[in-house]
């Protein structure tokens, strides 16, 4: 895969073709330019394009699209804050479209994967296929019915609307002292999983946190956050701990 | 090492101690409470505390002090938005103490850490120590002197006062597509960046983002963002690409 | 003048017709209905409205465009940062489209306003009489020719690309204590605002700020941030004190 | 009132007395500098500090403290997003310390301040004499016994920790299109305000935000955010229209 950025207008387009010329609004790129080694070239009405290898994050923008792709700057929290590590095993449910599945799965030794929803589960297959990774075991159940029975994992990720009847259960798995985190766009659920916590005598809630990324623009007389660039409230990110 | 955490005060409390009772402002806990195995105990003065194995966040927060560490939000996004995995090679100047050498390290194939002064050196290898990783190359040199020379690289980390001076260089090791972050306190190092990069046909400024970190609050009949734990502001982070 | 809200739609339409049924996408409603005195009618669809009397704020929605607005975050800032009070005189330039004139007309007893751009001038009257003020001199002049022989005053506010080109002339007339404050939308002119600053020992720069407004969302089961209604970066403003 | 900055720390002193020489820890300024009308003093050990006329913000530094005092930037916004004017009738309760009931007569016709506790009344009472306001009527009752019986006003400000139970009541008093303003810390409470608003069919709830200020540093070779100037959480505004 390559991208390819237009110079104009600052668009990126995504050459994923095997073969043959690119053809977009912004004109056409002869695929002997695309694939010369070169880094920019002309489209037949001379708009200068550069031209890049794909890198792990552009593969991300391709993926095939189901529910909400969880973003960057969550996923990298989740990463950094939970304590683990390339060794860990990681549990997670709902997959949804997989974009968590992936990039845990980059990071990590073995991903466990539940997604309830058949349709949902094929979404993350190809975008599994897409990333190239191969320690993904994805189950097509309810994770309720299958967490007490999972053994020696390092976090537990929920993304899924009612994550206070997992944190109901037996989560023996999960190893002292590590993480459950639960990605939940309402406050709303936060007080759910408080009330369900202030039960729960092997659960300590740690963190309740939210990402929020701002970009900038600077550029010669210009230094300045970006007009229309600021990424929409997402989720909150809930860090509670097993004791 | 155990993590502490006092019901009544909140406060977090290391015992990194190979063995003995731990002794802290708010009381005495005995040695065979806290590695019984149970999940909570009383000090000499029935004040309660919760016990938890330490992860590998824990860790980081004992972490010998030299430069500032860079923070988990931080190091979260630069992992997650930089399309890396855990084969990549990382090289990374200055080290400072060693807080992105290490999470680097536990994500990815290899780092190579540069780090310019001999005492911050000795700091980084401590918390490599610490940390528990063995794939990390610290190198008391000058990154500017030996860029030219590394090969076959998927990021170059530049945390230094003016990494303008880096981007003047041949990066040949640098994969085509991938790289290059700074992480700039100032928006005057930014201009800087950009004043050189415009010079540089085949460097390509992507991304300037910022990331801020809120924290909640949520219990019973409160919702609210917490006092005094909002986080200051670090750095920037500007990502560019090597065309 | 009145506001339609629809139920469904959460649109809202502003009536300032002297007259006659009212007809917008979603349906027309009955003049009748609209100045009954009742706060609920139907469209002809059966679709309901709200009916409300427009109040001060209402009115802003219909001023006249030209440059672009200042919003109500900065203007209310402004104004309970800057000590003044509904005895004080303003001086501002340039008018742009009139939204800080006329609210500090609305707050103060008298605004001097200078707008170097005719056209600018024949917007702002427009909007000054829209919003019913008579405490308002627009001068369609160049405040840099005039500003060292106004006397008097107790606010100075500039919104001009070039602040700076104001803070070098003698600022005799501001009251001693008082502010000058500059509305700039990017870091470069704060850059030029502080260097000129620094060789003018009878301005002392008291405070750089950014008013950052939230929206949220809480009914029912939901309590979040607000999608897609995040107030884009408009601009920094400079707290600069007449010593 | 003068205001006295030292060059050296930025540190503020406020000097209040009727005469005498200004002691604190940053040394001694000798009372004639202090009156003479020059800018600049120097204390008895050298020390340089700037003397400016207190104005009306400064003023706000020196109010008696009881309860927590609203901020400029949520005041601001009250201001500017309720739409109203110099010749606006405003409700309040509580007084709590009177920073908003000060505000608002500064720039109002006329405040009607609510306040259950004597003792508030008391810091209420001094704040508006050091603000020296006399269009504020102080009223040492409970509003929600009252505001059924005042009449023609165009803002209800409410700081209470249950303003719901105002909203329950009849609001005739309150002119149509206008603002009932809730200024609460927790989303507990706006929880409830819609809960109650959901029941009432002349109550609309038109917004709710925050206010969030960030401090910027821009100085020489610097411009990023202040570190430990971040200002907290203070709280949500819930604008609910009358219908």
């Amino acid at each position: 895969m390559k991208v390819l950025i237009s110079k104009k207008t600052g668009n990126y387009y995504y050459y994923t073709q095997v073969s043959g010329d690119y053809h977009c609004k912004e004109g056409i790129i002869k695929e002997e330019d695309i694939n010369s080694g070169i880094s920019r070239a002309l489209t037949h009405t001379n708009r200068e394009f550069m031209i890049f290898e794909a890198n792990g994050y552009d593969i991300t923008k391709k993926y095939k699209r189901g529910p909400q792709l969880i973003m960057a700057k969550d996923l990298g929290y989740i990463l950094s804050r939970s304590g683990i590590d390339k060794n860990s095993t990681i549990v997670e449910a709902g997959a949804g479209s997989g974009a968590a599945t992936c990039f845990f799965a980059k990071f990590s030794k073995k991903v466990l994967s539940y997604e309830i929803r058949e349709e949902h589960c094929k979404i993350v297959e190809k975008n599994i296929d897409i990333t190239g990774v191969d320690n993904v075991e994805l189950i097509n159940k309810d994770l309720g019915e299958e967490i007490e029975n999972i053994k020696e994992y390092d976090l537990l990720f929920l993304d899924m609307p009612e994550p206070h009847t997992i944190l109901e259960k037996e989560l023996s798995g999960l190893k002292h002292g590590n993480y459950v985190v639960c990605y939940v766009p309402s406050i709303t659920q936060i007080q759910e999983i408080t009330k369900t916590i202030s039960q729960i005598s092997t659960l300590y809630l740690e963190e309740i946190s939210e990402v929020i990324l701002r970009h900038w623009r600077v550029w010669e007389k210009v230094a300045r956050p970006e007009h229309q660039k600021e990424v929409d409230h997402t989720a909150f990110l809930v860090f509670i701990r097993k004791v």
